[in-house]
């Protein structure tokens, strides 16, 4: 397998943009990616954009308008939609497209306008559930519903309590504090999550991610390359990606990401035992209890106490969404998994100011999209490390 | 490079299917293709699905939602959507990760339902376009006005007639009715074109592809693994694809064809006059007439006179778009390119009855989508060989 590497990411701030379009923020992630790996457009042979094309001013090829306003243009351009993975699919088409030999340095772009109205809200609610429309969306199956599912299952099996999950928030939120690009940047209590506005029992709108827009965008190269480029390159030891088996099992939405890191710690030759931070899919406070257990961070059934005590914390054993994560920093969904590479490679560089991990040598993406009869459409992980 | 066979190809009719939905068209496609190969569901390492996801009950993720119901699932599954060249661009990334040589097998799907009512017809027609709807498509730049623009250019620079331009659709709709997957099967007279109604001068009615339902299907393997399938094997030569460079010139939407044609000549060692036919992008007669010229099949200027002479006709110097084309077979977007393929493949195996093309060894296939500033968004050809 050939060595890559990231040599560049750049990202807009995610959040209520009004003042942006899609293009206007696909252009500035990918301008602020070029600028990082110090590449001119024409350096890039092969481009991925990973959008939902949710917002009403998305135009159809969006990856070719947008960057070719930022002059790349000419070379295979892909737009690739699914659902909330998205952006990482895009990502990890790049590095399967490195793989070939036939290409040596390409760019993955994700961007998405969550926060305009849009002229079909049924349309656009089904959609971004990501659920299969005519079986499950159609009888109000949203995420919410699918996660408060799973929470409750976990709490009658396991005896995790509401203010474990709640707990999530409250780290989350405090991360998002300390990232100037985070959609939102206070801190909230236990007592703000317990007592915000319901949404389905036990989530309440504070276990809940935003809506929001963004863009960030990846350069990625041959390692044999990288000496064109004079961005701080981060190795990447994997790049998995997986999709449902809808198994209708206990496991809600749990394993597809159980296989998804199998396939990556094989790849990489590392375990959960070495990785130092984690950006994952906590589309919902619950969501990322999960992500623990299956990931390998805690045992099965520990993910409640695995919060509470702090391991997840920055400073913890693992941290997990020192970015802000979904809850907090937002979720742009065709951005939010190139925006969580920016986070990691960006703490591997020693770059984050207060939510710095110390000493961060490994560190990890988990990006889901859709959901099934019970089991996740889409998991892209990746692993990162610093180089020597 | 690795040497890529396809082993399996499958499609549905193209045409008003309004007992379909999206899921079901797919669904069929996917099972002729593996029937074909004659390969299970498991024996599938990757897929990809292009679409635009045009149709009211397309969910996200119908890549998966469609595998899935025939068995396949949990591996890597990537919707593309990249206007009227999706379904190629699948095919393409398909090759691209056998090309990386971490799978052997992949299954590439195109699906798109047109012909059910659309809640917003304005964004269904912008998007239709392809064109930068902010732009080009708000002021009411759709496909008939970029292509009788280039018409009229054509006609005054090369004393091309509209005569001449008319016979595509003449040809093309001959040949359809001898495809029983075409959507329109019966011939039309020079008159009935000439007296179609008009759209936008001097491109009538009988000048432009219909709007269809329809679903293809490809399944690729590298050499090296194809005896684990039964289907008859075609070698693939080559797998271009280039997105649009913009130049503002005189040449509008040429430009991409003769750069993805220049990379698929030289990736197969092959040159235009090895070619014994093509299915090539008529979404409108003039089309046909640029992409002779384009694709090197005549001189520049020329394609007016190459069709007046018989030399696209099945028979002739190259049988251009022997299954009726984008004109007369029709245009469900996502699946028109692995509609193409399905066409090469089954005339290189000499499987076309009627419309069989006698002692066809090399195929070629052209699918451009999009359109902007006179230039197309992404071009895929691909160059397909029956083997000895």
């Amino acid at each position: 397998m050939r060595e890559v590497w990231i040599v560049g990411v750049g990202m807009t701030r995610f959040g209520r943009l009004s003042e942006y379009g899609v293009r206007e923020m696909a252009e500035e992630a990918v301008f602020d990616a070029l600028k990082d790996a110090g590449a001119k457009p024409s350096d890039m042979e092969i481009a991925y954009c990973g959008t939902e094309a949710m917002g009403p001013d998305t135009p159809m090829l969006v990856g070719q308008i947008a960057l070719e306003q930022m002059g790349i243009k000419g070379i295979p351009i892909t737009n690739i939609a699914n659902a909330c993975g998205s952006g990482s699919n895009a990502v990890r088409e790049a590095w399967l497209a490195l793989q070939s030999g036939l290409y040596d340095v390409a760019i993955a772009l994700g961007v998405e306008k969550l926060t305009s109205p849009h002229p079909d809200m049924f349309q656009l609610l089904s959609r971004l559930g990501g659920a299969d429309l005519m079986l499950e969306g159609c009888m109000g199956f949203f995420p919410p519903g699918v996660f408060s599912m799973a929470a409750l299952k976990h709490m009658e099996l396991y005896g995790t309590t509401r203010e474990q999950i709640a707990r999530v928030a409250v780290k989350n939120n405090y991360n998002g504090s300390l990232n100037p690009k985070a959609h939102y940047q206070k801190p909230v209590t236990l007592e703000d999550v317990l007592n915000s506005r319901p949404v389905s029992y036990p989530l309440n709108v504070l276990d809940c991610c935003p809506i929001s827009d963004g863009a960030a965008a990846v350069v990625l190269c041959g390692a044999d390359v990288a000496k064109r480029f004079t961005g701080t390159p981060v190795r990447m030891r994997a790049a998995a990606q997986k999709s449902g088996t809808y198994k209708d099992d206990m496991d809600l939405n749990a394993d597809t990401t159980r296989r998804a890191a199998k396939e990556a710690y094989e790849m990489a030759g590392l375990g959960p035992e070495d990785i130092d931070l984690a950006e994952v899919h906590d589309c919902f406070t619950f969501a990322e209890i999960q992500h623990y257990e299956d990931l390998g961070f805690c045992k099965h059934g520990e993910g409640g106490r695995f919060v509470e005590e702090g391991h997840a914390n920055i400073g913890g054993k693992v941290a997990v969404n020192s970015s802000g994560g979904l809850l907090a920093k937002g979720h742009p969904l065709g951005a939010t998994g190139p925006g969580q590479v920016n986070e990691v490679v960006e703490q591997l560089r020693g770059k984050c100011g207060k939510r710095q991990v110390a000493g961060a040598r490994i560190g990890m993406t988990h990006n889901g999209g859709g959901f099934r009869h019970g089991d996740t459409g889409i998991v892209v992980s990746f692993i990162l490390e610093k180089l020597k």
